[in-house]
């Protein structure tokens, strides 16, 4: 009886390094570079629709679990994760997900392969991709200020294609007192009398606890209260059952989303660790961390719209109501369609912005483009972000009742999207880190982005964003428009981009 | 050590009778009904945001669980729900959130003083507030179709202010084969010897297994194929534990929000059943159902984006970053004042499109304002849900990390809310109903807004959205700009509301 | 299809102050007494199969939860108990199971009044029978060491009968360094400038954390290592949620059995407390503590014991094999009444002892019979234990594959059981406190014995018992032979209750 | 702080073939036998402490879940089991557990190897054993009865050492008629117009759901009523997900213990099967099956005693109380002596007739022995189920409070043990078929087992056991009779056995 009943098909997937992909990248990238990756891609993008998607299932299916004591009362403080999120991080240091951007095989051009490799890696991830943007932040603020001891071993350890080696890096900055606003952290460094540091405090949101170091932010004895009173410092992470000494696992969070990844509260007792740098200097040499970690930010959310629109147009294409596949409805096809232009102009910003990173890091960037750098970042990140939510807010809905369903996978869509536009900061922290990099001279800005697109079209996005910013507002006035400006420019630098390729 | 420790403070809510809304009804309603009615809605408001919202979270915390067999084999389907969802059932009949509708003590006006009850009541609700939706929908059915034993007993029981005696009403109409789309209902109904209709078949999503009664739609035995076979069924639903006899609880769902909420998939085998009303129309008597239950989730969606926004002015008070409350920074203020913006739009269509259901139910309604009533409810359906949406995922974000963690109750505020564009109709669904309802005289439905309006405001929104009406597009190029055009007339007519009011 | 298929019946339960416990009762208490009982315990009796069969389910299907933070990060502490759990506690309140005994209505019969209450309580109350003895050791306590105030308030509130009023009492006594030792005790207390005491120290096993009170040793500073140096402290519990002040709940305890009851690990943290008595002499004060729920373990093993039983023969009367109802096979019977056989005599051992206490605490008790309660105590407690054990092991056993099964309830009994034997001392610790009851005159126990049972029948366990006792074996010999020498003579004390009644 | 507090060390476990297991074996097998197989029961004894302890923790916290349906509503019931389980899997495969029973490289001596490894097995094993004793019982049958092509395939892949092809077999038999008392089977079996078998029915427990074929018992259309009418039947599943084409898996059972064991109820509709042998004679074929899982269950049972006692002694070594290791306080030295006495019958009863079996399935036992392991395999199962169960009740008792602590593992050991005496006949169902066995003919019993034994000890036991089966007793008196006369029976022969070597 069963038998005759209709089933509905569910939408499958095939090997994410997709002609458009190829396409974009063979635009981007010299085709020497190009053909020499373009195997290596096409391997991660079967990957990603093969092994990864059961491990990322599994991971998720299985969340993180912290066990504070043992059966006979002593603190242990240990997390455990599922046997599906260590094979995907075992599988991102043998495809070098990291490695790949500080092997630097192609030069400038490796941080766009690195980028294209995350943006196929994070979708089937289970978010392994945090810890490894955290670990990527973290190898380069060691490049720029570590000691030789950490480039030697930490920093190798990063960057290891070795599983059996390979590290990732936390980064503890988040405390009770302000999310972004890291100035009031009250995480305290005491120098030892043998010249250890010790370091105490409560650390709010630390996503990678299973990491084997992490870097983060303390006010040495006698530092000025505010921001600048801050050090960045580096601590090590035993990695024995029962000895995470100095540390104690407060509890793991419940989140909305990222079911997989272990985000905790922590308590640093005492915790030994080195200084990163000289003392002091602390949130500006966290930049470097930041400008990583929101590119990391931008290429997964755009990765994680490419991933719901794929399902979306597969489940179009077997799902029939009202007498027609829901492909062939005029209104569905045109409704994910302007999902679609979203997450081209999203593509383009992100990779734009990858491919000047990879500039810099090379030192073959020009002032215009290191300014673009500094200031578009947070515009791409929160762009992505949020046109990434509101993507896959449609997406869900294109499943209809289905996609509120969770063990169709849709829902876990949404609950994950909306982590893009909170971490490392919030649309609103980003659009006034974009105001605070152009700063006193928002003509310079506008003369970098002219320079870079040649004859930048001025759409009516862009006349209107360069009407705001030379418009001679009151501080106040600016904050207000700061959110829309943002808007208005990656309005305007997207289509940029889509007119110049 | 731990006393000294900075902690957040988090959100606070006060009676929900706003003086917003105080004054927001005394201009939609005579003064003497106002006056009459507020003293119960300042009780309502108040419930809701103390013994109703402990019922709530513990009806959250304790989802419905499914008991498929005894402990000796027996197949026993006993759903069970949470004493909170049960108090707040009970609460639900006691302030007569369906009752005060077809008491109709204030004439006309019952619907809005309901829609104002409901208003109050859904964000504390659970959701019970959706088995409220169908019972509404199914004594309306009733009231139009039912025959006189069906108004002698279950249209009595589903209006009882006696928690001992109100029934709830499921409607079980999505099957596998199409969500909104019921044409392809598969159940089938077979006429016994002994007058009874037998029905079996499958149904997907039924949101109020635990109720009383259903009403549901099943293809008679050698009736047409389409919609036009089908005919509206009565079911009672014995309550005894064990006893739902010719029901088979396949599964509950598992879903993104809702979570108090019993959603099942069901299997009826040879069910008894009674005709509502003659053979066949199933699909059009079913459609006074669906005005009522797509208002109800404007109205849940209306009240639901109110609760995050109360909630997100509360956290904006008393959290502190970067130096200032974050109410006093002016981009977080400028932002939660865009999205109250869209909430009171959504709330002026809602109330406005409830006061026209309720000139209708009392036979006051106009042509003019019958067509719109039929042509709006879709719109406002869809608007008020992606506002909803929309607006939710600012509040959560306007958390910060705290946003993010179901402890703070916010994350469970986004995955309600992405519910309401989906039930009743998805968007794309609801468009295409509105290009149905205005159908062949587009010109009829711009007079009838005109004159409900008399001086319309023609803003740019309204220009648009007539000029599409009467474009002369061609039948697939009017479904491409069928959502958009709902959105334009939304915007056009919440406008005009404005004014007026 | 699946109605002709065949489904066990399970067994039932009817009223169990059943006419086998009334014929005892009225042999063990003159007529007027149980003339007056009789009717209490009948509607206790018929509660234990109605209202508190239901709260005892819920109870235990919903174990307690323990919330260490609120939602922002702060230390809560909150233990969780299920709606049922709290009914159980108010109806022990009500029918005064712990009051009947401090009433003292009945003189000296109080005691076994209130046994019997207790033995028809206990198994339907998911181990609030636990928190109950711990309150009758801490009344009988403050009775007896106890300052004005602590009469004037705990007292009164551990025996008062109002639900609202009445307190429990936590017996914080086991630490990590010894189960029964408590000689090791670590726990501190030193004596604050204004004359309070804070206590310190890590406790192991504490059953009743949602008490509003507990009696704990420590060790003031100074005083002696070894259980000489204990003094026995009261603590109050500060009642609002997040308000432990000086507690740490370190963690709930997931155990083989008593699942709804909420035993914790917890440390103190200068936590207020007042002296019991004088400084010193806690472990003599804590042993009135012990002889009480000694007593109240027996009485509950037996209780069980009888549950377990009931359930054995109902099933035996509608569960056929092998073409026989169970009821009517010889071999099964006869395991059966080999059971019932060991349930008498724990039954009449208990209740003898009860009388005892009853006679002891109303300064009726001979000395013949002060020193066979010291000695019994232990006696009865180890025998009542294991023989539920074995007993309840048979039971599931009768029951076949569906006494493996958790969903009969059968499983249960058996994981209850095991605490018996270990809580309150194990079999050993407990035989050993019999040799040390006895201690230097055996004779003189024997001489007690003889004379309360005047021509107690020398069968042969007594005979062999004398034997041990009095041979002159040296001390270890006389240790390995305790725990046989126990067995002995309550085998032969049952008798003597036997032939006497 | 926390570094200077106490915590208990737990205990630990070392090789499994200790020096006394090497002389017993040493002393039941030839000398080149033994040192053959001491190599690899060394290596399984390591194996048992180690990586199998670690499989056989994850498979029992980590429980086997069904899924009934997929996420688009098609039935799939899918078992998912842990990898530990599954890991525990492919070790029974590669060292034989099953296997070196059947490949006889040791003669007669082979079940004495396989029962030595399966006895180090079973206790790490998380009761991968179950499957392992139907899969010998299914192997034995089709070798007495199976036709060639069962031969062919499914023995040779039930012997199988390699992991990949290795299969083991579930044995269906109980239904809820009756647990044991197979008569009463209702599975019908039909023949089909092109030869086949279909199966209808319901199984109410199956312990082997992830098996790759099943033994079951089923009444073919005609047959006659009571056991007479039963046929055995064989059944493959096959092993793509969602394809258990003719099966329902109704639900997993909760069960006391034996936690990562998938016992499941199922439903047969129409599932293919084929005959063993010729049609009737199901019980008498199935009884070589009891005979193999009822020795299994002993030697289970007895290596799961060895288990308990094994950490009690470790613990009592490390555990210090009243001033004393417990291992050297008499009264606790003495308790677990007892134990270990009652193990030690257990052990040599136990491998005795594992020996008897091993003569049986080469045709080298004599009639008397023949005799001899019909009536002692019940009496064996009976007495170690029984014995297991109180030793293992005071070795959780010894360890105190931790005993009742799942986290310590302990009370694990108990729920388990439980399971013994309930599989594969209750104690008073074998005492019952021994006396069947024994039948007519008690004398040729008693002949055979004192010339099995020469000079069989006639203690007091024995005494006592012959009178009992020679006294003339009615049937009633003697069934009475059957379960002390069990006891007192594997008393005398295990002491017999104890003299002997």
């Amino acid at each position: 009886m069963e038998k005759t009943e209709f089933y509905q098909t569910g939408p499958s997937l095939s090997n994410t390094f997709s002609p458009w992909l190829q396409q974009k990248l063979s635009k981007l990238l010299p085709t020497d570079v190009f053909s020499q990756i373009a195997p290596h891609l096409k391997h991660v993008g079967q990957l990603a629709v093969s092994d990864w998607l059961t491990y990322s299932r599994e991971a998720e299916s299985t969340p993180p679990t912290l066990k504070t004591f043992d059966p006979w009362g002593r603190r242990i403080d240990e997390i455990q994760v599922s046997e599906g999120w260590r094979a995907l991080e075992r599988a991102a240091a043998v495809e070098g997900i990291v490695a790949s951007a500080y092997e630097r095989k192609f030069g400038s051009h490796s941080r766009l392969y690195q980028a294209a490799l995350l943006y196929l890696f994070h979708p089937s991830s289970a978010f392994v991709s945090c810890p490894l943007a955290m670990s990527d932040g973290a190898a380069r603020a060691i490049e720029l200020f570590g000691d030789n001891e950490m480039k030697a071993n930490a920093f190798k350890n990063l960057i290891s294609r070795d599983p059996l080696k390979a590290w990732t890096s936390g980064q503890w900055m988040t405390e009770r007192t302000g999310g972004s606003d890291v100035s009031q952290t009250s995480t305290t460094a005491r120098l030892d009398q043998d010249g250890t540091w010790l370091l105490n405090g409560v650390k709010w949101f630390t996503s990678a606890t299973t990491s084997q170091m992490a870097m983060l932010l303390a006010r040495p004895d006698g530092a000025k209260a505010g921001s600048q009173g801050l050090s960045l410092f580096y601590t090590e992470l035993r990695r024995e059952p029962g000895s995470l000494e100095g540390l104690e696992i407060l509890r793991l969070k419940k989140k909305l989303g990222t079911d997989a990844l272990p985000t905790a509260e922590l308590r640093l007792v005492d915790k030994k660790a080195r200084l990163v740098g000289e003392l002091g200097g602390g949130v500006r040499k966290i930049s470097s961390h930041f400008n990583i970690t929101r590119v990391y930010n931008s290429v997964c959310a755009v990765g994680h719209l490419r991933r719901a629109l794929d399902l979306a147009w597969s489940y179009a294409a077997v799902r029939t109501v009202f007498g027609k596949k829901l492909i062939d409805q005029p209104l569905h096809r045109a409704t994910l369609k302007e999902v679609e232009a979203q997450f081209e102009k999203c593509f383009d910003l992100t990779f734009y912005v990858a491919g000047l990173l990879g500039r810099d890091e090379c030192g073959e960037a020009s002032e215009a483009e290191k300014l673009l750098l500094r200031a578009l970042t947070p515009i791409v990140k929160l762009f992505t972000a949020r046109m990434c939510m509101s993507g896959v807010s449609e997406v869900v809905e294109s499943f209809g009742g289905a996609g509120y369903i969770e063990e169709t996978g849709i829902p876990r869509l949404l609950r994950d999207a909306q982590v893009f536009s909170i971490w490392e900061g919030t649309t609103n922290v980003l659009a006034l880190d974009f105001l605070r990099a152009v700063g006193l001279s928002p003509q310079d800005f506008i003369l970098a982005a002219e320079s870079a697109f040649k004859s930048l079209k001025t759409d009516s996005s862009w006349a209107l964003a360069v009407g705001i910013l030379v418009s001679g507002f009151s501080r106040e006035e600016m904050e207000v428009q700061a959110r829309r400006l943002s808007f208005l420019i990656a309005e305007a630098i997207s289509e940029a981009l889509r007119l110049r390729s």
